[in-house]
């Protein structure tokens, strides 16, 4: 795997990763629920691509380095959660980048293992929700990706449609990436601040 | 995949998204809600039988013809939701047809890849309580199968067991099948009736 | 499989599916809900181990053994569990039990299908949790691995870490085996008994 595709999922792991240490705390877990709840958020939705994909091992078990994120992000979480004062905005921030991120590199990887542009597609999607559904069924909520505030499936398959197509069209760059993860991360966050439904 | 499986197997997933998004809207999801709600319980226990057979990718990934009951459903669900009174007896009864012929084509698919009678037959199981169970988790219910009213798992096992059994002595054919669906199906409905437990 | 490997996995089965079939009793579930949930328990750590490792249909699949003990064990609580006085100790007792088999007999289900130390102790982590989780999300409880009374995944941690470099070190054999699962179950039950805290 190249460092152009490790980078942006090693990030969104940790990004996921701390959205599900921010939960466990919120809900009183100690350092080591912090930890558990972090790294199957984390690398949650990787894993059931993989598994779906049925390409061997899951890539989180085969490369030590994707336990360091949540690593990370639950001893950053533990330090810092305490100064945190709009708790539930920050989680839901945290997610957001998750989710922008994987809708692309979930695509990738799918593409990559010889998956046709919408199924592709649909396991970006599922990349990118996977461990976001973990978090909230773990913790009794009913999964955002059902019922959100704001848009959340919608800029998720946008982004995994979107990175699909542009890589069938052999458009598909490090810039191109990086812009439509930017633009789910933004739909998401502007349908948030307005409050948009669909 | 001859006809003869297919449909049987693409009535089963509609049956089973029109339970998943009609709980959605009873949960007041929005239509996007609804529809992954749908899919998820349509294909989620087709998608576990085939992940637990490790035969490649699962078929509702390699063929996109699963992904349109789904659709329909949701769209079904969204005109006529607000028309439906009884909305609870509605549910059990999709839910109901759904587990029927999934007990059947979740064996059938079993046996072709090669697993033993008593193996197929669990796996019958799986495919036909799978997507319950993950609709009635993600609402925050205990899934159906462990405690309904009436009976449920009995029924379903039943009718995996009787088409691991027509298979292994031959007997099984179209006509064959849909006796065995149609029994279970009738098995669920009176045991509901009638208030019958285990 | 030896029977030196085959024996404590099928007891970790049983004290597994012991707790879940307990849980079910105490939700009220019937004695049908008792096997499926007690089976879904006993199995369900070494099923996600399996898909994980990508080794073809999970052993349990394979195996029809393993179908054995969740079903003795759901007989077993169905005529014993109105004796029981404390009830929620007894079930803690045997998901001890099941956990510290597990993470042995886990791990080294991993490292013989040829995965490195780390991933193999994780492995073993998630074939000792695994079937609790399960348990704990059907009956809307948090996982304990998340939440614990006394510490939990930290024995569960410890026990595959051990397993693994004791095997790494080729130190394991049955009396190491024996002895780092009694060391698990102990750290779990004096935790428990002292209140420690992570």
């Amino acid at each position: 795997m190249a460092w152009t595709d490790l980078v942006p999922d090693l990030l969104g792991v940790f990004f996921f990763a701390v959205s599900g240490s921010l939960l466990a705390v919120r809900r009183h877990f100690d350092i080591v629920g912090s930890l558990m709840l972090g790294t199957c958020v984390g690398l949650g939705g990787g894993i059931l691509r993989d598994v779906i994909l049925a390409a061997g091992v899951p890539r989180a078990f085969d490369s030590p380095i994707y336990l360091v994120p949540p690593v990370v992000a639950a001893i950053v979480v533990y330090f810092f959660a305490h100064v945190v004062q709009r708790f539930h905005d920050v989680l839901i921030t945290f997610d957001a980048a998750g989710m922008a991120l994987f809708s692309v590199t979930g695509t990738l990887v799918s593409l990559a293992e010889g998956m046709n542009p919408v199924a592709a597609a649909i396991l970006g999607l599922i990349t990118a929700v996977g461990g976001g559904v973990i978090r909230d069924v773990v913790a009794n909520d009913v999964p955002q990706v059902f019922r959100a505030r704001g848009l959340y499936a919608i800029p998720a398959l946008l982004g995994a449609g979107l990175t699909s197509l542009a890589s069938w069209a052999d458009w598909f760059n490090l810039g191109a990436g990086a812009a439509i993860a930017a633009l789910v991360f933004g739909l998401r966050m502007v349908s948030l601040r307005y409050r948009w439904e669909a």
